[in-house]
């Protein structure tokens, strides 16, 4: 008989549609592996680990535990908590590396973004330096789909489709009434506007739609984009504006002007949100009255019930590939998706050092951008058509998603 | 051979996700008939019928027509447009009468809500004052679900749905983390709080939630809403509130403080929006600072891609059925839905006379809501429960709905 060793996943940041996906395809490849032992869940993230909240998955009835795959949201619970420097405090790792010694842990699966995958980074080099044998894999997920080297983040594709599909039936509506209406939708995605942009998928479907993009890629200004308001409004009637709420003006500086605008999290990323009411405010003072301003807030990271199809398989798939990859005996990489092609789509597995991935942000290409900086171009376009492709058969009770996490499912 | 008569359908009000299956009822029955020649659309209501836009709907391919049934906003476009008194002030009418003789009309289907039901019976009762023969029946679609008589409204069904399953996904997000979060949903819903009880669809499914639902049923104290929000954040630490959009203090005068909350539409109704802010800002100030609130906005009433079954058809069989009684013989009344049976759930055709419908709203009733006035009761999840059961196949192209209007048909 094997030696076995254990494996723990856990899942960081803010959730996505799919981010249980990829917990799925950990669970279900780990469990294939006769090197393999059990499998843990480290209850919100490394948070928890370092606090030992750590559960036997395995135990769970599978008839419970394949549901957390049609669940949005993370069924193990999250967390946004920055581990420091190990030099300068080792505290977190020193109980990191007990909690694993405890659990027979030589396998740790983290599902996450750029912060989480840093901290992947951070605790594998202490392994290392402590000489600790334990492979460290980050899968990725965010729907502001901004993590380096990945064509694109599983949840992302999911969180585009909601986004465009909520884009045609505000067009849509709109459109019902001689009074002319200009939309404004606010949309998540801190300093990268693939969200915001993703709104086109619609707009590419509504030759009577003017739509307006405005991206935190293109430095805002207030003048500017009340001239294009007042031009699209003067000679289409509706407009229907798509905005994120991260768009900074020429210095840098965060447009939106909430009272809250300027509230920092753990990881001093200021807490945005507001942006819409602003943009409501100047149209209406300056331009035209009826403005219908719609903010989503976290039902974009969270609408399971109409999931990309795409984007749910690809999310299991690196899941995992995470897992083969680990037990080929890699470690400090992020696994990732490299496009092969657009239309047939085609992409295949890839993998980069975590420290190539955390701290950066990638951003849209300024040539996917109008000149005007106000909308998008055709390669966009191309790039995210096939991301929100199919639809996913969720389990349904009484006319709404059957949804679960581990604390539901326990 | 038959001396042929031509119909006439138009839409009014608010759309919703369903509106376009009444029509596709009333166009699908009406091209069945031998007494019916040519089936117009009434562009805009009445609004537009007065100004002669009027389209010949059969002229259109039926590949396309047929695509109207899936799309949500109203394929004909709406109004909101008030008629006169004709004792008053008869231009209306009397252009009314011309465009009814000009294409030779002896049935009138208006789809609408209160107001439209209003301006069918006052135009069925000049009709009959100027000895004009012609057959009127409203059909009733309204996401609020106010009108008296019918048990409840088309569109209600699958606004509800979505409703209950954007709870589900925002209620589940905020279990993610240790830090907990208040959330806060705005509904839609002028004076009944139907759409916004029907979030505890999702919370009847959730035992860990503790939800709370402010309705415009009830006046709104402030005092007691924060004492409320206080005990329940301190017992369970997340806490799910949907608030109407239409709640009320003790004086009877609207909660919502935004700048714009007293702007009144054509009938002199107060045009809401913003209680949402309000709520958001004093949970903030006097409870927890980690608040959040989503408008949903009119992706409420057009949230066609996860409609209900159950809504979809009943709208189809009502504007079905109120052709067949016009073929009867009939005019002046509204058709609608009598419940035989909640579980199994069974509903059989009813009709009133339409001035027992117009100006008159149905709210929950007081014994359907709790005591405390902050929830509601079981009875209320068995009323709404059958009504948002089942899903819609609805075409999809490169992974959104495909949606159209007969702009885009034609």
């Amino acid at each position: 008989m094997y030696n076995k060793y254990n494996c723990l996943v856990a899942q960081s940041g803010g959730p996505t549609a799919v981010i249980n996906s990829s917990l799925y395809g950990v669970i279900m490849e780990a469990s294939k592996s006769n090197l393999i032992g059990k499998i843990y869940g480290g209850l919100n993230g490394i948070e928890g680990i370092i606090n030992d909240k750590i559960i036997d998955i395995l135990s769970i009835p599978y008839d419970k535990l394949k549901l957390i795959r049609f669940s949005p949201a993370a069924a193990l619970g999250s967390c946004r908590y920055k581990l420091k420097d190990f030099k300068e405090d080792d505290t977190d790792y020193k109980k990191l590396i007990e909690i694993f010694k405890k659990y027979n842990i030589k396998f740790f699966f983290y599902i996450g973004g750029n912060d989480s995958m840093d901290a992947a980074d951070k605790i594998n080099h202490y392994a290392k330096e402590q000489g600790f044998e334990i492979q460290v894999i980050g899968i990725p997920k965010t729907v502001d789909n901004d993590l380096v080297f990945t064509d694109h983040c599983p949840g992302f594709g999911s969180a585009a489709k909601y986004i465009a599909t909520t884009t045609l039936e505000l067009a849509l509506d709109a459109e019902v009434y001689e009074t002319k209406t200009i939309n404004v939708m606010e949309v998540m995605g801190r300093n990268a506007g693939w969200l915001t942009a993703s709104s086109a998928l619609a707009g590419e479907k509504m030759p009577y739609l003017k739509q307006l993009i405005y991206l935190p890629e293109v430095p805002f200004n207030e003048e500017k984009f009340l001239d294009d308001v007042y031009k699209a409004h003067k000679e289409y009637g509706n407009v229907f504006i798509t905005v994120s709420e991260g768009i900074v003006d020429e210095k840098g500086d965060y447009v939106a002007k909430r009272e809250n605008a300027y509230a920092k999290d753990a990881f001093g990323h200021t807490q945005l949100g507001g942006v819409g009411d602003y943009i409501e405010s100047i149209i209406k003072e300056k331009i035209y009255k009826r403005v219908k301003m719609t903010r989503l807030g976290v039902t974009q990271r969270s609408a399971m019930h109409f999931a990309s199809k795409v984007d749910f398989d690809e999310a299991e798939i690196l899941g995992r590939e995470a897992v083969k990859y680990a037990l080929n005996g890699e470690t400090g990489k992020m696994i990732g998706l490299i496009r092969e092609s657009n239309n047939p789509y085609s992409v295949k597995i890839g993998f980069i050092e975590l420290n190539k991935v955390s701290n950066h942000e990638k951003k849209i290409p300024m040539q996917w951008i109008n000149s005007e900086g106000n909308h998008i171009t055709k390669e966009f376009l191309e790039y995210a058509r096939p991301l929100i492709l199919g639809e996913v058969n969720i389990p349904i009770v009484d006319g709404i998603p059957y949804y679960t996490n581990f604390k539901y499912a326990m």
